[in-house]
């Protein structure tokens, strides 16, 4: 009882290097990566450290509960025992391993937390184990006492193309081994189906890429650093988006430009005999993921759920509900009005700021005004209720700037008076061109769906009173739009 | 009509290369890139490449309205087409090229706009060709089928100086020859006298320092990467600051600081036979540029308006109606009132908080109380209304902290009761040393210019009555103050 | 008298390296340099010239006011000293030392300061001077005119052991010698027993550590660069920590792990024939140092008073009055309420959420309720006042979530309705599950120590009606707890 509350852990960081949380795949992983003793008992000594050293500091539970937290010491004494048997000099050097693990991981999934909304997938480990693998060159005590001869595994031997392959998936764990490959990718297999066609998917690409570049698929499949691809493939195409073919589609992009990526690090680390690790997944698998969240697109994983299978079920069941974006916000308004302006609209709803939609309201011959339109009380929209699309709070509110004649703009203050409203959902909510005076609301207050923010009016970029109303991602006024939809509306045509 | 709003965008960002955005220009710096076609069409590859994949993610317009997401692939084609002519295998080359300076240049923009406050320049083209350089050393199969022999392009001969200046200047295109060279300065002299002026200084600069180092000129004058001191002259000089004798000497500066980090980056590559591309351009600009905008360095270009003559213009006439910062604020009383302290002050306005004003009510002697000056209500100023310098929103409150008694301070709470206001001009105004419980806004108000916020105290650090006030561009208490001015007032003296 | 006013900053600055702030020692550390006075002319060129370009941008008195804009092109001098004599040449070499100091250290301190909350100790020296070594190969003339011979400094023959010692310490200042090197260790004896006694504790753990993965002690003594560790040992053990036998421990772990930073550093840089110079005390006193302020580590030195001992002393003192944590906040209601649930509990205060305490009211047999308990209205704490533990502000508030029947929880809103406070001392402080509507403050409002923030209720993820409370560093919900404590109570038992 009191042992298993460290093995499940355990277990279960060994399925996350694969992108999942099943124990009983994480134990397989570990009784494999004994075949090779010092590499199984490497992962071992380098976690036991880290979380010593964690322990010093205060931490306990949290290191168990956070996946990688235990990858990363896992994975750096794996390449560590890699090479070097364990032995009393060795020992200290994996217990090097498991702190500066430790810190390494503590302080970057804190940066990329904080400032780009990213995971630090194996980056950890990269450094620490770029880092140890250049400094035992100077150590020639650990290489006299510790290194080993290169550790037989039984190899199956099938198709070049196939062995090159299975040998790949090995490496991720430091078993560069046919054997050790195949029986990973059943685990694959049998836990996520997608997974392993995109296991395939990324290998195939990468290594086609490379051989064409080299001229030689002999060399191009030679080379066990291919694991990124599979990587790559895998965390683009099923785990960061929804499956779907395009997120195939991704996923074979991003495997083809992570060839420069693997030879350009392997140009660089070769001067001094270091190996590119994970590098190469790690960079092109976050530069996509940032693009992916920043931009808002439609396919990004809000909920990963253990595997893409579950995860695409439960988008598929929740698109039923929600039928665009996850972004559902009520209509600004009661009563029936009409869309002057949508997403990509003609004037300008451009660029960044496409995803907005302009509402009027018209009479039966699609005219929004009475009479000349020449003065804004002409208007049927004008000084009309406006009205919270969330529940949500007020963030920022501006009511001071008049409203323009009809046909003028204000070019200066594109927004004129404008509300804007933060989601729990996370998500912005900003309402504009209002009344001059008209708002009602201020900074903190809390709103609820249909409760009253201040009148339509002019002001702003508007040359007739309407009102804008879009989402961002950001708080500040000017931020990048991103798609939404409205809950529930009746269209009259 | 179509294929206009592709064409104008790129004409635009070869301009951009050279701090303009004049079409024709572009349409000259595209034409000159023909001569070398593999480097023609490299960029244009590279650039459609970029372009797809965007799309792919939905973006569109944004791409094309943005000159760093065209100008950044298309150096990156450039670069490329340098070294190998287009086949079937070198156009996958280019494609990665062209999606990976997409990618980049996204992540970058983002966390340098957001983190930084400062443009990527074209920082992502050196990351990016970089590694592609890198990679290709691993990839024989595109050196046997498309490096081609060096191009070669009609040379002018003039002097060896000369003809180093322009080969370099050729070389920011990927075209180091005397012609192209001689053709690119006429347009940017045709463009901007100043920038082609500052290209002068810039190369003399960098040229004669690296000589005097390595002992001889014609080593100096051999180096096409001393475009990086053309560039780095005019982006200090005409670009980053208003045009103005100080400028020049930055610009002069900044190139003579280049010259190591030209150098060492040369020696940093070399052992992989990587060239420094623009890196030490990009390295000193923007390293130069922080400083410029966080120290509130007074000759920033705040509106660039395409080269730096329109700046200078711009800025005269605006400093004619504005005399000082751009940053005017009304007087924060009504009455007559008079200096204790201005801008670096004897007393307690230094360091980094030394653009500060603090403000008294004296009498026909210059005393600034009546009787004995022992209790507060002895002090003119004491209890006088403190009004809105601006039209802002309240940020910050402290309005519960007792007045010292005359000649006491209070060392703790520097400020004392106070009033942050932030104004959407982009700075935020510090009132203090308010009376205890006298302010009368709240975060999140609202305040015109002129309207009551407090009465005048002896909180803080005041050792008697007087209001205290300075601009600041962070929003925390503590932070740098910056120069402003008021916008109108009659000197009694 | 106007000169004090730019010595006394320089000497404090010396002293920097070494963590104190005495003039005197300065003053003999200025000396020491000029025993080779290139490294001591050096030093003052590239300072002279970073104290001119700073004036240039109008700063002035900031300077002069912070010990890392002088240190770090001090010993950007130093080491451009300990190469090449002065002459024009060199001189011109040294003054881009100076610029390119001022611009990384203006840069850096302000990203370190604003998003990692760290120093940046000596990391601008470092860069710098790697960067102009680097480029200083392709300089033959700077070399041919500059390069002076090994400069010969009296040395004190003692044991291996020892010298290695002095000169490691020397090489701090770029004077490797074991005369130099035991003047700053008495020195450093004089001002600080602690620090003298820490920097024999890194340098020996450091020493034998390496030794034992080279398999020679002999090559790991004469090794200077081992004064990384001595800076280190001390920064870790002394500095940032309050001196204790666990600061100690931290020392001397610190330093074992800087012996594969030190080493892959030197590997990476000796085929440039680069030094490694201060680089791995940068690298692990700065992750160390991040590390134990985020996680709220209770030794951190929150104010370190120019000594460890002075620190320590400052530290026992204020123990004594204030028992844990320096956040000490009142309880959160009047009348007697009692602990249900504290840190580390045993149901849901676990992890990054474990330093939090739960309150409830229990009648004489320790129940908390009375009837059946079916009924909300049955617990006796529900609905009584729950009252603000600080002085402070308003930052959020959530009040329209419904009261959970007993028994169940909103696993949806974990903290149900809240109040999330900031208190002018760093830290928020959150209570929530209040009951419905109850809150009656608003974002924005300023609190203080005992007014009503809302009443007990059961909204949340809470099974039964109580009072959590707990203290973050971070602004947002669901930020990682810290540990705090209670000003003033009673215990009943």
């Amino acid at each position: 009882m009191g042992v298993e509350k460290y093995i499940v852990p355990i277990l279960r960081s060994y399925s996350a290097v694969l992108f999942n949380s099943e124990a009983y795949g994480g134990a397989l992983l570990l009784f494999l990566s004994f075949l090779n003793p010092n590499v199984g008992f490497g992962g071992l000594v380098s976690l036991l450290s880290a979380y010593l050293f964690a322990r010093l500091l205060g931490f306990k539970r949290e290191f168990l509960r956070i996946d990688y937290y235990i990858y990363n010491p896992l994975l750096v004494g794996l390449s560590l025992g890699y090479i070097f048997k364990i032995n009393t000099i060795s020992f200290l050097f994996f217990l090097t391993g498991g702190i500066l693990s430790f810190l390494t991981t503590y302080v970057l999934s804190n940066l990329f937390y904080y400032y780009f909304r990213l995971p630090i997938l194996s980056l950890p480990f990269v450094i620490v184990s770029s880092t140890l693998y250049l400094a035992s060159q100077h150590f020639s005590n650990l290489f006299v006492e510790s290194l080993y001869p290169h550790f037989y595994l039984p190899n199956i031997d099938i198709t070049p193309f196939i062995n090159g392959f299975f040998k790949s998936l090995g490496a991720v764990f430091f078993l560069p081994n046919t054997f050790c490959g195949l029986v990973i990718f059943l685990l694959i297999l049998r836990i996520s189906p997608i997974l392993a066609f995109l296991s395939v998917i990324g290998y195939s690409t990468g290594i086609l890429t490379t051989a064409l570049f080299k001229g030689s698929l002999y060399q191009a499949i030679s080379d066990t650093s291919a694991f990124n691809y599979i990587l790559t493939s895998m965390a683009v195409g099923g785990v960061f988006l929804v499956p779907s073919l395009r997120s195939y589609k991704f996923a074979l992009l991003s495997s083809f430009i992570s060839v420069p990526i693997v030879e350009s690090s392997k140009v660089f680390w070769e001067t001094y005999s270091i190996p590119v690790f994970a590098l190469p997944f790690n960079v092109i698998s976050l530069l996509v993921l940032y693009v992916f969240i920043f931009t808002g697109y439609s396919l990004v994983t809000r909920v990963y759920r253990g595997t893409p299978e579950r995860t695409l079920d439960y988008y598929l069941t929740r698109l039923k509900r929600f039928p665009f974006t996850g972004r559902e916000i009520a209509l600004p308004f009661s009563g029936e009005w009409t869309v002057w302006q949508s997403f990509d609209g003609e004037w300008t709803h451009k660029g960044a700021w496409r995803h907005a939609v302009d509402f009027v309201i018209t009479d039966s011959e699609g005219k929004t005004f009475k009479g000349t339109g020449s003065s804004l009380s002409d208007y049927y929209c004008f000084g009309k209720p406006v009205l919270s699309p969330i529940d949500g709070t007020v963030v920022d509110v501006v009511s001071s700037l008049p409203d323009n004649k009809p046909g003028e703009v204000d070019k200066e203050n594109n927004w004129g008076n404008y509300v804007l409203l933060y989601d729990k959902r996370g998500f912005y909510v900003l309402v504009c061109h209002l009344k001059q005076n008209s708002v009602n609301v201020k900074r903190g207050d809390s709103v609820t769906k249909g409760s009253l923010l201040g009148l339509c009016g002019n002001s702003g970029y508007s040359p007739q009173p309407h009102i804008h109303i879009h989402v961002q991602l950001l708080p500040h006024l000017g931020a990048p739009t991103v798609p939404f939809s409205f809950t529930s509306f009746i269209s009259s045509k």
